[in-house]
């Protein structure tokens, strides 16, 4: 048989500016080049291992997780293929089918797929609706409270630090509180956060933080991090009763290959642009200030944004979306031809974007390119 | 704080001839470097995604995906993380907490902890023993049908096509049969053969299958795969409740990044590599052959060999290794000189290893390093 062509080329990130916030947090800076070069074959991370990953001293895997751990104050960490898989290893090991846990109702939907995949039930805090979609304190202790009230009990709470949809930041230390006060352990979803911001596990109350490299932490996909305090060491990395080395829930052996190679080479340049969080959100408050001298275009979410994931409505570029030749889909291609890509095709109503790590001229060039095709797409 | 340096570079594979079997079969081919370097950011794969990984057309992963199926011969295929997150997978879906499974004596020990991770007991078909220590088919049957006696019902048979410890070929066609005509469903881990010999699911009655792309089909590191029959594609690849694009074993999407590039873009070269086998396994058998002119070097497992991985037990060098200066290191050290690596340090009563890929004079070159050091160590 013949393969087919699979288009196995991929320019948009070096031909042009990506909006797409998913993407912004995961470009390799040189390090990780290069290590992502030394560490393509296959199992290249285990030529001198001696059976557990995470005490892989050649290259240093053991040295880098204790980097690791204190980058992000926790007693201990692995490495897992993504938040996701991080989010499923904890409910996994802490909870049963038929359990109940909370989530914050602004949860990303591997949340969700990590409760159903091990049967457990989800009570969700409410946001704030319209339009600060806001997860409040308050309200997260009232759910926590009344499902305690009503299940008897709750085995697991999950939080989720800066969402996917509005780019809020929760007041993780304030919840991490009232669930450490209610007797419930809980996991601190930081896929939009961990590389981007600094994180404090212990500071902030929290049983477990998982991580996406991918996401945020200039790695290659996919993997994650999971961060725990010592309490839940035994259970979360109990070994297995045959292979006294293996950890059950890691399946042994979890990041084998380039991606915790790059993950690793990318750690001191994360660790520095995180000491460089506060420039970033000045810069994302004026690029939203920008976007919204466009007469029909207003962020959503929390605002002053506190991140840079920002969402806008957008009924100046749906107006015009009505009248125009190419219909909705004159937005993608009036960016394209400025050379700004990550806007989905169609969309027009609203959008998610980011200008996370371009330089201050990409960032007002970006802004320029949305006022510019509002003024002149119908000419 | 300061990162600790974690000497990221590996030049073991560009300078020496390694004999580690868990690398041989996951080098890349230039056009997987390509690919990698293509694909080295974050969430590379995912710039046009609509929701589901396997559907994504650009790059083409639902072309691929395919071909893939075609090339292994099953209804419906996915990329998981490797062959691991496969059979959890499976075990997962189709088993409850303790529920019983068989498995085959010479089980990687992956299989183990997917069992062990869900719970499930394991019934275990023995080998014969030394000097073989095959899995027959007649023991695999007897040992299925006092499982089903005993327990009742057995939801789960695995067998390992290739064992990582003897480089034993099983019979899966036959054992398959066996476990169909019981009505058990049947998961063949094909790690150590999917992308070195021809894998045809259905010829072999199997039910699902599990490959490794790292470990045997020239891909970067953690990615496997997971091919099975229609009738459990409505099984595992049940779709969440709640998010009715998202499959739930996957947790929505597995391998979002470098590794799903390189092993599309080796699956020609991978394809190529598999229609010459028959060779391949000759020239093991060569290698065998001149090892075993040394006096105190035997090969175990099934002879003559069926795979390139090769286990020797070799009296010859632990006797060297009692009079020589560096005691058990000299092995170690005098491969190393010779630009020959991948044997444990340390390590002289016996090994495994591989000469998979290498060119017919570097395998013979390999071969003679041992002759010379069994010859001259003591000099």
């Amino acid at each position: 048989m013949e393969c087919q062509n699979y288009g196995l080329s991929r320019s948009i990130e070096r031909e042009n500016l990506n909006l797409n916030p998913l993407q912004r947090g995961g470009i390799l800076p040189a390090a990780a080049r290069e290590a992502l070069y030394d560490f393509g074959d296959g199992y290249s991370v285990c030529d001198y291992c001696a059976g557990r990953l995470d005490e892989i001293a050649k290259p240093s895997i053991n040295g880098f997780l204790e980097d690791l751990a204190k980058f992000i104050n926790v007693d201990a960490v692995r490495t897992v293929h993504g938040a996701r898989e991080g989010k499923f290893a904890v409910v996994h090991a802490l909870c049963k089918p038929g359990d109940t846990m909370v989530v914050d109702g602004n949860a990303h939907y591997t949340t969700h797929l990590a409760a159903e995949r091990n049967g457990v039930n989800m009570v969700e805090v409410p946001n704030t609706g319209a339009p600060e979609y806001e997860i409040t304190p308050e309200k997260y202790k009232e759910t926590l409270e009344n499902a305690i009230d009503e299940k008897g009990e709750i085995k697991l709470a999950l939080l989720t630090h800066v969402d996917g949809d509005y780019g809020n930041l929760t007041d993780a230390a304030k919840i991490g509180k009232i669930c450490q006060d209610a007797g419930v352990p809980v996991v601190l979803n930081c896929a939009y956060s961990m590389g981007r911001l600094p994180i404090d596990a212990k500071a902030m109350n929290m049983d477990f933080v998982v991580g996406s490299g991918h996401k945020s932490m200039a790695a290659s996909g996919p993997i994650g991090v999971l961060g725990m305090t010592a309490e839940w060491e035994e259970l979360l990395l109990q070994r297995s009763s045959r292979h006294a080395k293996k950890e059950i829930e890691m399946l042994g052996c979890t990041s084998r290959g380039a991606p915790i190679a790059t993950l690793m080479a990318s750690l001191p340049y994360v660790m520095e642009r995180v000491s460089k969080w506060d420039e970033e959100v000045q810069q994302a408050r004026n690029f939203v200030e920008k976007m919204e001298e466009i007469d029909g275009v207003v962020q959503v979410g929390v605002k002053p944004t506190q991140h840079d994931l920002v969402r806008f409505e957008t009924p100046a570029f749906h107006e015009i979306a009505q009248k125009h030749p190419r219909r909705g889909f004159f937005l993608y291609e009036e960016l394209k031809k400025r050379k700004i890509v990550g806007i989905k095709r169609g969309q027009t109503e609203w959008f998610k974007c980011s200008v996370y790590g371009m330089t201050p001229d990409q960032k007002d060039y970006v802004a320029g390119a949305f006022h510019e095709i509002a003024e002149t797409a119908l000419d």
